[in-house]
């Protein structure tokens, strides 16, 4: 390699390991660390963030990339030199939104989001929205901020004129707009409500037959998440799982990742269905190239959105660890770790338990039926907050209204309501529609899937999990972002990201549990 | 304050965030990390370790340094202008070894830590020395080129000649000499191993009365752990608890107080008086001045040395868990955790368990009677290594012969033996007597805490362990790094530090267990 090359690499390098320790701190804060370290927390997240920053926009580095870019005209390299053309064109996008922040602003976003995480956990343990309102307002300006310098940077780079919203949702989303997600959205919007309705007026078979809802202890949800991801390959050596009050995963160095779960009192399949969600995250962060030497700490390694990487824990989660297949595989294994009692009397009955159809108040709870609509409501918000001028006063009723509205219910308070998800205390504005988009992805990737592989019911039925995995291992992990999630999906499946797949896998699994 | 007081004080809170930073990924490394982890987080460290070191040894330091100092000297401040002096003293004398040291060296050395860590989880879970043995001879290589660098750096500082191993030992007990060592461990040579060969010759009291040794279930042994925790003052609000192979405790915020402990099959006290020792480290460092304001970010408000910090995690381990008044409170709450059942029949039962006074393999699981024992043992070791050419490859023959002089034992397998501690894998040499030295500070402490508070087993029996504490807070924890380990003893107990209390606390002791 020339010489700019391997400087750059060099540089790319120290800015993952900064990276991968910030990492390592969130990690840290959400799982284990007591509440009383948040504001120290918040000061070493801070130090990172100026640091990491300092090294993505210096005009040293700046001219590396340049110096690198000129090397690779001079003379290109590999065997698709398209593959560094692209690398250097991401690294010039990411400086330029670097280099249009204000370093203070940095900090000062990277403190509010600490102080924000705090008040967050405190408001919502007291179900008292008023207590995390003045970091949420504080938390928007300081974005509305960042917005207007990120569009002054793009202007001068020619770039597109996007709103607010649009423009922090870049980052999860590259090229997404409002126009584009109003396409996807729509249909959504107008098919899920009577979908819902006509679910429940056909009415549920009882999902316990004998009435009384299943408890599972916790160290037998326990037991069962760890059998889960023994089959789906967890490897203690590179892998490892927590608690945290809200589940996530995060890889924290090449071979070093990591997942979380969480016990809910009365909901027995919750940490069930998480440990799906999250390995599956996990899974496409293990299969990217950035493993391989060739990419590693270049943009190619890297996944390619949030809306794709959605799609890969929703697919593990919703399609298959809810299918009815996977409930007749498992079901065994359920009564076994109960130590042999059967509170289901069949596995058509735990999969009707671990697909109620019915709406709740919470997201990460939510079936596959209503969950798009707790988006909907969630990215409504979002635009109204940071673009039409909607008092953070007003969010919890609006919310409430909301609610009402597209699922029928109203939050008994707002733990329960606009306090439930910890996205806004980080000031995650712009990532919510990426859930929705995983679902929309992941139904079309899995019809691709079921072109190639037949119906993914019977391959599970097989018990072969793991040649879901090898399709998703040659079709979609090792992608990286060397094609964006929109040419992700068209490439993928041969034609643009449309709801309607997600919406015909949805009718389809509703009938059949309606016949179940 | 003055400028460059103020400017100090920021560059000092930097400095302090970077080594938080650096403690947490140690953390993490010792929790949750997954073992294939470690040679990026050893990266991690390694780019911490070196912005630590530049931080520590800049010109640009320095001469801050220079300029408080002199700014402090025209216009002195504080009650005390004497602890300014302090604070500046121990600065320059830090940042002389800082400056002493090739970064190169920083860097490779915690590079090999991280790869040595690795390598000595590896080597002892598969009771192979051989697979260790590379990386030790790699790490006691540069530390002996550390001490060459420090040593030079003293030299031409005035300062006194040390040998490798004492230069070592420094920054883990500030003063400290071999020829110090030889008094204070003499008569501990001399002496313990004829008490223990008289104790066992007495015969000890059957530990259980069944004659079956108590099986204590994991969720019971980890329940007993909260309920001490809970009864010394543990706040989860600023601590934390979790698990790691090798029990410990740091500090990552000044809020935020982690420790670790861990469950050891056929060893049902284990994680019990873990707790107990972790704790009382933590105590320590809940107490220093560090917290309060003032000497926040200063030399002042650090631990002093790590004798001091063992006596205070003994003091709670030895003094008050492993007591007889403590034992008969106890008594009732074990049997509690074990749902009523009472396999020890007595608290004196109970008591005898907790004080098994028998040698054993494990230094962290030693009873009182041996554990300096144990220390001799590592010291001899570590002098061996470091000075006197003794081949790596030997020392598991050397480990074991040793051990089978003063304990009378040998281990089955390396992992008994000169595997069992994590210390060397990270190059920790010059530690261990700290941990010996800790059980006579706490003896010596303890004697001066009974001039004022009467008997200790009086207080315990009272249900007044916080009145211990209370004594600790006001004579011990304050007085941070203003005085030397040496200096605390003499200004806390009116005389230098000896081994005469410590053995004659544990003649008593073994005469009243004999009695019981």
């Amino acid at each position: 390699m020339g010489i700019a090359i391997d400087r750059l690499q060099e540089h790319l390098h120290g800015t993952r390991l900064l990276g991968s320790i910030q990492s390592t701190l969130y990690f840290d804060q959400n799982t284990l660390m007591p509440a009383a370290g948040s504001a120290w927390r918040g000061e070493q997240l801070a130090l990172i963030a100026r640091q990491l920053h300092g090294r993505q926009s210096s005009p040293a580095y700046a001219e590396l990339v340049e110096q690198a870019a000129a090397e690779l005209a001079a003379e290109p390299r590999g065997e698709d030199p398209g593959d560094w053309e692209r690398n250097l064109s991401l690294l010039r996008q990411d400086l330029r939104r670097q280099r249009s922040q204000d370093p203070a602003l940095v900090g000062a976003l990277v403190e509010a989001q600490s102080r924000g995480y705090g008040l967050w956990q405190e408001a919502r343990s007291r179900a008292d929205f008023s207590l995390f309102a003045p970091a949420l307002e504080e938390m928007i300006r300081l974005r509305q901020e960042q917005a207007r310098q990120l569009a002054v940077g793009e202007r001068a780079d020619g770039g597109l004129e996007r709103s607010c919203w649009e423009t922090l949702a870049q980052p999860f989303e590259p090229g997404i707009s409002k126009a584009r997600l109003e396409t996807l959205f729509t249909p959504l919007q107008e098919q899920l409500p009577p979908l819902i309705e006509r679910t429940l007026q056909r009415g549920l078979p009882q999902q316990v037959p004998t009435g009384k809802s299943v408890h599972l202890p916790e160290p037998v949800q326990q037991k069962l998440c760890q059998e889960l991801l023994e089959s789906w390959g967890f490897d203690g050596r590179i892998a490892a799982l927590a608690r945290s009050p809200h589940p996530f995963s995060c890889t924290l160095g090449p071979s070093d990742f990591r997942l979380t779960t969480r016990i809910v009192p009365g909901s027995p399949y919750s940490a069930f269905l998480a440990t799906a969600h999250e390995w599956g995250h996990s899974l496409y962060e293990q299969g990217l190239p950035r493993r391989a030497d060739q990419w590693f700490a270049w943009p190619l390694g890297d996944a390619t959105s949030m809306g794709v990487h959605e799609s890969q824990s929703l697919f593990w989660e919703c399609r298959v660890a809810r299918s009815q297949a996977f409930a007749r595989h498992w079901h065994p294994r359920f009564c076994s770790a109960l130590g042999g009692a059967d509170p289901w009397g069949s596995a058509s009955t735990l999969w009707r338990a671990l697909n109620p159809l019915r709406p709740g108040l919470n997201r990460v709870e939510a079936d596959e039926l209503t969950y798009c609509l707790h988006i909907l409501l969630r990215y409504e918000l979002e635009v109204s907050l940071l673009e039409e001028g909607l008092p953070v006063a007003e969010l919890p009723r609006r919310w409430n209204q909301l609610m009402e509205e597209l699922l029928g219910l109203i939050p008994a308070n707002d733990a329960e309501g606009c306090l439930q998800d910890v996205h806004w205390s980080e000031g995650l504005f712009g990532y919510f529609p990426s859930y929705a988009l995983g679902h929309l992805i992941s139904a079309q990737l899995g019809e691709a899937m079921e072109a190639e592989l037949g119906p993914l019911e019977a391959r599970i039925a097989a018990g072969e999990d793991q040649e879901l995995l090898g399709w998703l291992r040659r079709h979609v992990h090792p992608l990286g972002r060397s094609v964006d999630g929109g040419s992700l999906v068209e490439q993928v499946s041969g034609r643009p990201l449309e709801a309607a797949p997600f919406l015909a896998y949805l009718e389809a699994k509703v009938d059949r549990l309606m016949a179940t």
